[in-house]
């Protein structure tokens, strides 16, 4: 019997879509799942629906599974995050022969990843984790890949992904090697705190639209589908659009009736976390979070909005739709560099080799923050590779100016009518701080010299050299 | 020989401090100092200087330190958090007998606390995690304290703190017994989330007065100084005021020739990843974080401003200085709402008995965040110890509605100007946001069940319920 290019393990949505998607590409699957007690029997399901007449065969047993596979075995698992991923490899393990390739496809934190790696390299087996976002739809036709790991397991694995990967508008596979040990996990948390922060900045223009200049649903709809074109075009505003659109039986827009407390994975909130823990500053996808957070307290918002006055004021139509388009392009800018900026800090912590335009070449397609923002972003790190910040390269430092007044007039005004716009103020604050070449920071190094003798450096002595100062004394003497 | 009512380890200047406060305040007290090669002889050098003619003893060996106090003895550890009280933890374990107790009086991580105590209770040790503010000044005449672990320690130890402690204007002391395990440890880096909120808001008001509105120096001292009254009198405000008097030989500013590069320890950072593992959203504490990380990219800041246009607009001196006044105040409230807000999710989270209004109590003297504004927030929480935000209370209500107009009109035109206001515009975010009975996160939930099928509640059914549209098929059809 001929041997199947790859296993998929874990028939959850996401692993039957690409065991389907591998299908569509020629390669022969193999796929298996562990049915728990009270679950349903998703094998069994498969194998009687999508399976038939495709290359996939459905093995209840993990033995006959793993002995399905051409050497070196590749075998995919699309299980949840955590405890699942581990005993499964426990169980995979004594089944697997040096050189056999593991690739774990779930949102997994990079730190798991970069243990198990360790792991795992201690018993011959080639550990890879693999980012996968495109939600569904890109699973079954063209997810965004973004694989990091054992570097000798990528020219086995390259084939598979890339023939199943998304393509770029230019052609290319939405896919490339992220670099050792958790990279590919971590570009993906990094992609999804992004995600976070461009929800959030639309969801700051749906309420100034429809509450603060009273535009109707239509027009709410027309807009964003206008907007969604030249560098605005992208997948989330093409959906944003979309949703404007779907009514219910009684002609009310669905929207309208959800309830405004926003869930959230996880990732975003790694995103934050990791970027406290790397020390690089991250407020825009931070406050997304926060935002996220803060709705969730739904009730709590409904006692504060009678205990606390809310006058907000009518915002003027004239203009401000055009420099909202700014704000939401100038606050996509900051977002990739706020996500870019985090892994150039991983980098630099983990030593990896992250391949900076790659990454932004890999979003172009298949995933939820795909969008022609990221030609010129790719195009940055191709002429500089080392790009500390992405807002230091000519084009996004050009496009920041040229949108200067209209974005810091718009969450101005949207700031002084009482509307809550976090992520907005947040992005500008993020540009206004970087290009200050001076901050107000010396007295907050003096406040601590004076209450707590930390000691401050001096603009006019080479830095690493240290001044105290007795403040309370000097100040009383003067 | 008569024992000693509380021994010392540690004769950082600290412990110095506390010793010699100890002593004044009539207790006998052993010191112990544990010489490291290399290091200086502290415990010499502080024999030899301020112990003479108190009832301090200093001892060169754990074993006589510790056979020097009176049961059940109490050893204050001035030691830096991390390891090194691990490793004193181990050495004075064998020397003691249960019913003894160990305070850790160090900038711990609460966690480390947790472990501690529990590790210790098995040896019979009463374990206490105490924090400390007030600095160098405040540990020599009385810090605000904040003692939290077992329990049994606590009357053993209430006469020997409260008598150390400062006092508040009322004459309370600025000590009480915040909960179990690690609960001081957790009030401690709370106050200091806070702390960073109100340095960066000072900051800021800083900036917009000298570059915005050109103000010298001699203005700033003074406005700062009149600012230092009623609602606003506050420690940090006393003490930036004499910043700006005080002059280098030459008659320049000193604060003008310090490197604008904040340094931090890690305690603000400790409160904004709290804040996201624990689910509260916390934009201002961690904004005034990210500021201080921001500022420390010294380097990359100048590229910045020369790589990025940068055009600020001069701001008007009129009315701004009194609608400053009112955002640092609104931004204060919101900063202590914040820290308070922290304090119950841990509260619920670890089951603790957080005494609310005796914290803000505690902060009323001796420590970095002594304000007057925390008699308000006292009587808030005195009239109802289950409030679940601060500004829910009906005096911080009112006073940020009074302070509505001047403050967003503030911050707005700062923005507009194109100043960086990080810490004030996430603190109006977080009041705007909290008194939203809608926020647009309904959109975010649309959006989120269109990719990735995450379904949604709705407005009108219970929550709990989820439901799920296929929004790119109805959208079409429409």
């Amino acid at each position: 019997m001929e041997k199947s290019d790859i296993g998929v393990y874990g028939l959850g949505v996401m692993g039957r879509n690409l065991a389907l998607n591998f299908n569509d590409k020629g390669f022969r699957v193999s796929v298996h799942n562990r049915k728990l007690p009270g679950e349903e029997d998703l094998l069994q399901k498969f194998a009687n629906n999508e399976v038939a007449g495709t290359n996939i065969e459905a093995f209840e047993g993990a033995e006959a599974f793993v002995a399905s596979l051409e050497k070196p075995r590749k075998i995919l698992m699309m299980v949840k995050a955590g405890a699942p991923v581990d005993s499964v490899i426990a169980q995979l393990v004594p089944l697997l022969e040096e050189g056999d390739i593991l690739i774990d496809g779930g949102n997994t934190h990079y730190t798991d990843t970069n243990r198990r790696l360790e792991e795992l390299a201690n018993e011959g087996i080639r550990y890879v984790g693999m980012g996968i976002s495109g939600g569904e739809e890109g699973a079954r036709h063209g997810p965004s890949l973004m694989p990091g790991g054992d570097h000798e397991a990528w020219p086995h694995l390259q084939p598979v992904v890339e023939a199943v990967a998304a393509s770029s508008p230019g052609g290319d596979a939405c896919c490339a090697w992220m670099g050792p040990q958790g990279a590919g996990h971590f570009v993906k948390m990094v992609h999804n705190g992004i995600e976070y922060a461009v929800m959030q900045l639309i969801a700051e223009c749906y309420q100034l639209m429809s509450e603060g200049i009273k535009m109707n649903s239509q027009r709410i709809a027309e807009t964003f589908g206008q907007w969604n074109s030249g560098r605005l075009e992208s997948y989330l505003l093409e959906i944003t659009a979309d949703i404007f659109r779907v009514r219910a039986e009684d002609g009310t827009l669905v929207l309208d009736h959800i309830l405004d407390k926003a869930g959230q994975k996880g990732t975003g909130r790694w995103t934050a976390l990791t970027a406290l823990e790397l020390g690089v500053p991250l407020p825009l996808i931070t406050e997304a979070v926060f935002a996220r957070t803060m709705s969730s307290f739904q009730q709590l918002r409904q006692e504060a909005s009678k205990a606390m006055h809310v006058d907000r004021k009518q915002l003027q139509d004239e203009g401000l739709l055009k420099q909202l388009q700014d704000v939401l392009l100038a606050g996509q800018l900051v977002a990739f560099a706020e996500g870019f900026w985090l892994l150039r800090a991983a980098q630099k912590e983990y030593c990896w080799e992250i391949p900076f335009a790659r990454v932004a070449e890999s979003w172009r397609g298949g995933c939820i923050i795909r969008s022609a923002l990221l030609d010129p972003i790719a195009e940055a790190f191709r002429e500089d590779p080392d790009l500390e910040h992405l807002l230091l390269a000519p084009a996004p430092a050009g496009m920041i100016a040229t949108m200067d007044e209209s974005s810091h007039s718009a969450v101005a005004g949207a700031l002084e009518a009482g509307f809550p716009v976090p992520a907005m103020a947040a992005a500008l604050s993020h540009c206004d701080a970087l290009r200050s070449s001076r901050l107000p920071a010396n007295l907050i190094q003096a406040q601590r010299d004076y209450f707590g003798a930390h000691r401050y450096e001096r603009l006019d002595q080479p830095q690493g050299t240290f001044f105290h100062t007795d403040w309370q004394k000097q100040a009383g003497s003067s």
